[in-house]
């Protein structure tokens, strides 16, 4: 049973101020949480049913996780999920700690996602495209927020992001000899037949305006997507796997 | 101003039932709306705001259109979206006539994609890829469904769907001599190397249990994304976008 205490601390944790405040968030429902026990975080109060508690106590054991038993409802009262018959997890979110890409590695860049929605999908998609760093500019969604986790499918355990000015950062690393930064643009190269070097950097832009001319500066070759019928322009995530397929495509040849 | 049954008859249509009962759907929000009065769509009723009615003056006068001047708040309270400065339009459903596909086209095929954001997402990709044809099992989430709709970004006007028993369509079709159908599978063939046929369906399964054995038996080849990293599948749009992506860039080769 949970405290007053526990449900309003939990509850406050739908708020960005309060993530931030408390440096905790939540991960819902029965996969997220069976992925985030066993991935590099620290839980600091899982809320389960007796039996997800049961199913996953080797899970919990791992790391001695405090335990509160709870209801359905209680999940649901606690929690954003509609519906949640599992567990919620309470977990301490990491150090805003810089990203260096590695040489060939392929780093994804956010510039102004807004969508939590769309940030939660292009987790996912980084994930199966084996993109291990994101660089998000300071106005990108907030990976916290419990619709980026829950869309990310559990991928937020394996991907690194990193929030800040990402001026500065492609600044520093257009100095370097093999710099290549990729950005989606509506007049740029056909991906198609576009030959993409080893590693560097894509930058995607906001849904409406696309990259900010300011980070723009920074791309050494724009792409397009090309177009076979009418609709004016792709979802973000669509445009992100899209890219990423076409550039692993190349890589793997 | 809106007259109380109005308002109660374009709130009925937020629920298929009343869609159904009715022959009526609602569009909602500038863009789409204006897309819809272009479009090969008969709109019963355009609820709009005074300045959207005047800069649409045009696209309203082009079938006699009947408009009902509305507040923001009475939009809002209409309509499905959280906000909504501009119109919604009552539009007439099209009759469910079946689809033929043509020698060397690609039609896709819903088998219960059930997420209403998934559904719409896909007219928006079809739309860019050239697809025309849409064919949906009747478990698939229904088009009309105003999310459906406000996802499409106004693709809707431009895609045809059919929705029906799938399976005795595709047995007829696969009697003859060309027929192609490609289905997503985890074990199937690499799309990155594949040579893609001309024209054929790309079968598209439920979000959690994929394409049914009982329209599995159709596929011909099961294709599969490559993945470099972890993440345990990819959204279905996601993976409609990228398998229509491979197969307009062999034929455009």
């Amino acid at each position: 049973m949970l405290s007053k205490n526990q449900l309003k601390y939990v509850q406050s944790l739908h708020q960005k101020k309060f993530r931030q405040q408390h440096g905790a968030f939540l991960v819902e429902g029965a996969k997220s949480v069976q992925e985030v026990l066993a991935a590099d975080f620290t839980v600091e109060l899982l809320l389960a049913t007796e039996a997800f508690h049961k199913e996953n106590s080797r899970l919990t054991d791992r790391q001695r996780t405090p335990v509160e038993i709870a209801t359905v409802a209680e999940l649901e009262r606690a929690g954003t999920l509609e519906s949640n018959n599992a567990a919620i997890a309470v977990v301490r979110t990491k150090e805003n700690r810089p990203l260096v890409a590695e040489a060939g590695e392929i780093v994804l860049v956010l510039d102004d996602i807004r969508d939590p929605g769309n940030l939660g999908t292009i987790l996912r998609i980084a994930d199966w495209y084996g993109v291990r760093k994101i660089l998000c500019s300071d106005t990108t969604a907030d990976v916290y927020n419990p619709k980026v986790i829950s869309a990310s499918k559990g991928s937020f355990t394996r991907v690194a992001w990193w929030y800040g000015d990402i001026q500065p950062v492609l600044e520093a690393a257009a100095g370097q000899a093999d710099f290549a930064a990729y950005g989606a643009f509506l007049d740029g190269e056909d991906v198609h037949s576009l030959s993409f070097g080893r590693g560097g950097y894509l930058i995607m832009g906001n849904e409406s305006n696309g990259i900010r001319p300011e980070v723009g500066r920074f791309v050494t070759k724009r792409v397009t997507i090309p177009r076979f019928g009418d609709a004016e322009s792709l979802n973000v995530g669509i445009a992100t796997a899209v890219l990423l397929d076409n550039w692993r495509r190349v890589l793997n040849q």
